[in-house]
């Protein structure tokens, strides 16, 4: 039977340029930029995304007032060190971003080692990983340093120096907005607010974007939006000025952490059992590949926001092994050889086949709905009987017919039996074709 | 306590003569006739049921549309052979009826061994067994051979010969039906379209049959159909002829495959929690016996059809092994060696338990719900307090007073304690004599 | 963020001088007494309690009929042995008082051996021990001894004297009610008819008397009703007498057996999800200590009147090792050494968590449900960010502020999330003051 099967449906998985070299391509680029909540380095980076598809990029200024918060200043910064009393640079900014606080204020002084110290942080019990941290909403200056390196200075004055400013400025985001055949949105969006760090930041914006990048060539029935915002405040910035719009999302995903070796993990949205975490589970079991399923927890990313009260979307979040569960997570160790293509390409093809599910995913009506219909006569069925085993193609037709009564989506069926979701959809496909079925409006998703 | 239970309820369990040895003295009667979907076969098979229960014959021309099917030609066959260079008869439809392709178009002609064999079907992993193979809707002919017997063909002309007919005629099957005190039905359903296929088929026969007998003597609450049909087509047509009496059918079983060694095995309908699942499932938890029960699944026997979307009938399959799952299955191995009398003394005595669930299952009211009453003044407790065991007796009655508010059926009672059905009716009917329940009407299940 | 939260809840678990030690010394006190049914054994252990607190105690005339029951008559015993033929007293029942059937019938008389015999009451399986035995509804005599009294005693004549009465007089039983700022009553009722046995009874006793002692001297939302009542018949005649006043029990627990080594065992209510069986599921799993939850089952203490299909009050029973579970159980072996002011305390200790829990529970309202609230800006976040470990206060904080839609209560929050309750009512208590939340009104418990 499966000789028969006409695939009808949008076809998201036709391979297009290897997208993984390309999207570990795009993250060697942007890795070396100095991202923030605000600044030069998510312009910059939304600028190199703009190479790829066309961006909006929004700039919002500082003291707008969204929801319960502000706009923070603008940071950006040009230069930082630490140099010992013999004038050496033991600690330089342009060789790690990762050296400077986050959003320190600037300072060019001499201290001691003591007041220099009250300023350092490391992590000891990885001695030569430098930490990753910020100061968002406390004035401070500091510096991150590997624990080897703080232990090595010696006694006396040093010499710090950050050349950065924290103005009135911007916060600087960036949309893609694909028009769909209905108003009806999926919502991806994905954080850009954080410096040298690749699993953590880079391998999501490369994913969406490589990800949008090819949903742009599709027809799809569900309009897209890709938003790229600094962690928290950028999402709180765009559900605020997007506040009218948000009832028109019906699906989505925050993209975080997806290009080191582990399994998929994905969080449940809010609503814990809403089409897209469905969606997400149902294609992460058909996989065969080893994944896990965690709970709703209103700790973790920007779901936090998208999943607020007042909001309570629809949204999961997608991840591989999450924040906080590898040693690497905000370190100088979430670098370029933590992740890998084969991860970036796993994850992008998953993403794919959760779109292509919710993008098909449909109940149907049995137009034969009294007895099974005669399946042989229609070329539909093998015809020697007798055998034991029953062919995967006719298990799906029967899985279909039996459960569209309106009731039941494709997804439902998927969950209810054995057989993948995209054999059943090609079932529902061909018996549509053979007039033994219609789709079912409206859609019924249970 | 429990000395005093007058037991007042049908006694669907009581003893007849061994049903188990006429049962499989039934079953070795019917082994040799060559059953098929139509023709003398199943008169024949209906003609021996007759002998034990007075069962309508009914027969439905070909070619009278039922849904979307008609009703095929009937296929009769008188003789079958093939014949070797030599004259030898080297397979021999009357040594064995599975040799023949079951709906083999008639042919006589001499072949070469290379046509020969693209009309032989074999089981090569089990080479001294003859496989059982039908081509009911597409035109052939063909023979089963053991592995064995074919490689033994040498090189050389054949003579193949089948005198069978198939031509218009009728499609026959058998139902019984049994009037009770309502309308309401029980409708147990079992195929009889098998050639010599001893578990597979004749089990569920002579179950059938001598459930009907035993039943017949009783005063039953619910009225009990039987068939006897051709799977697939067979409850397709009774289904089409019988539309607008379905909605009478409360409870309903397939029988099949019953007399093998293995644990019972039970197929939910497609409702999932209907009386009826909860009701064998029940029986099979309270047996002791190892048991398994599976979820519904659109492939399998003729529950198929009555759990198509456009009927959804409370029914499910009754089996031991399920079919597909043991060796022998639509074989020359599924003889009269595989099956046993006491496989089919249990299968008989576990449907009996099943009927007399669903005929006495109820909900009853506490007529002195604040409160225990008090059982010792009514010679329903021990005398001597403040031993450790309660008696299991007086288990019963707490239980059946505690949840009789009318929300709860004895079948609810029985799956939320450890106290058997049939303890908890005994209770109930003690309880009721005693004036301290009444049944609730209507009866409210779960 | 700890140390910003100010505790304004009652403060349920405030210590008292030592309780463990209190309640040990009055269960020594009350332990030689021999209650039962009726009679003065129970008055005395009331007279006592009302040394600890202004217990009011009822006296209900025998005969009085109390639903499908009439109150028994009053039994008291002043003295019982059995003295050998030559005259030395081999049972005393001054030195136990188990050793006669509790509510046997005065009797003196000489007796053989064989007839004696007829009347004795062993534990062949614990040769040291004497059981606990009752004729309560069944006019009997007897005695119980070890089994190694029995085996001792020989051939001859003994003469028995039960030095008792059953006459018309009252059942005795006691109530203590605190009236909180609502009406709503929470029930707590204890079992007072056992004589020497420690854990069941006069654990129970000496938990309530000391509970109700702690609770008197807090502010309460709920009202308060503690009942130390004999079993079955206790519990019966409060339930016809308060009849009208039911409707206020909001939640309840039946106290027994709570001084054993044993893990706590909490049986739930006949509603099975009533909020005192989540409250104090919450409470054991948040304990850290073993526990086990079983299922309500028509068999045990008053929650079988309680729980009565007319009443179906909210009340689960609280105990450590169950009745029948613990080979002491009814024996003499029940004694002060098997129970321990260690349990006690634990269980004291348990049960005001539980108290604490219902006193507080509550659903709030996020005042600021669009996204979060800028926790910062209110010092109510730690300053560097970046770190792995969120603090369990920040995760008390956004559990209670997501989940704050008016639909989920703490205990709904306590139980989706790892936070204990206690922390979600602490950060509930600083979103209250900080003006991002305020109480849902009324009350919306899942």
């Amino acid at each position: 039977m499966q000789e028969h099967i006409t695939i009808e449906r949008l076809d998201l998985k036709e391979a297009q340029p290897d997208p993984a070299g390309q999207m570990y391509e795009l993250i060697q680029k942007l890795y070396p930029i100095c991202r923030s909540l605000t600044g030069n380095g998510v312009r910059d980076t939304l600028k190199i995304l703009q190479k790829h598809i066309p961006l909006t990029i929004h700039e919002v200024p500082t003291n707008t007032p969204v929801f319960d918060w502000t706009v923070p200043k603008e940071w950006n910064i040009r230069d930082a060190y630490i140099k010992s009393s013999n004038g050496e640079k033991i600690v330089d900014f342009n060789k790690c971003n990762l050296h400077v606080l986050n959003y320190s204020l600037p300072i060019q002084k001499k201290v001691s080692l003591d007041e220099l110290k009250r300023h350092i942080f490391t992590l000891p019990e990885h001695p030569d990983w430098i930490p990753y941290r910020t100061s968002y909403y406390t004035e401070n200056w500091g510096f991150c340093l590997s624990h080897n390196q703080l232990s090595a200075l010696a006694d006396g004055e040093y010499e710090v120096c950050i050349d950065a400013s924290l103005q009135n400025g911007h916060l600087t985001y960036g949309e893609y907005f694909l028009k769909g055949q209905t108003e009806d949105e999926v919502l991806i969006s994905t954080h850009i607010c954080h410096p040298s760090l690749a699993n953590d930041n880079l391998s999501g914006i490369a994913l969406a974007a490589f990800l949008s990048k090819h949903l742009s060539t599709l027809a799809l029935k569900y309009s897209y939006r890709f938003l790229f915002v600094p962690g928290t405040i950028g999402s709180i910035t765009w559900l605020c000025q997007s506040e009218s719009n948000v009832g028109k999302i019906k699906h989505g995903l925050v993209l975080a952490c997806l290009g080191d070796p582990g399994k998929v993990t994905y969080k449940r949205s809010r609503r814990g059992d809403a089409e897209i975490d469905r969606a997400v589970i149902q294609v992460l079991r058909q996989s065969g590949d080893p994944y896990e399923i965690l709970e709703f927890s209103p700790y973790g990313y920007d779901e936090r926001q998208f999943c607020s009260p007042g909001f309570n979307l629809p949204m999961g979040c997608l991840m591989r092994t999450p924040h906080g569960c590898f040693p690497e997570y905000h370190t100088s160790a979430d670098n370029l050889e933590f992740i890998s293509p084969q991860s970036l390409a796993d994850s992008f093809s998953k993403c794919l086949s959760i779109f292509n599910l919710i993008e098909t995913n449909a109940a149907y009506v049995n137009l034969n709905p009294k007895c099974e219909p005669q399946l042989g006569k229609r070329g539909l069925y093998r015809a020697i009987g007798g055998q034991t085993d029953a062919k995967a193609g006719e298990l799906a037709i029967l899985w279909v017919l039996n459960f569209s009564d309106g009731n039941f989506s494709l997804l439902d069926i998927a969950e209810r039996s054995d057989v993948g979701y995209d054999k059943l959809k090609s079932a529902a496909d061909l018996l549509t074709e053979h007039a033994l079925l219609r789709p079912h409006r409206p859609v019924i998703a249970k």
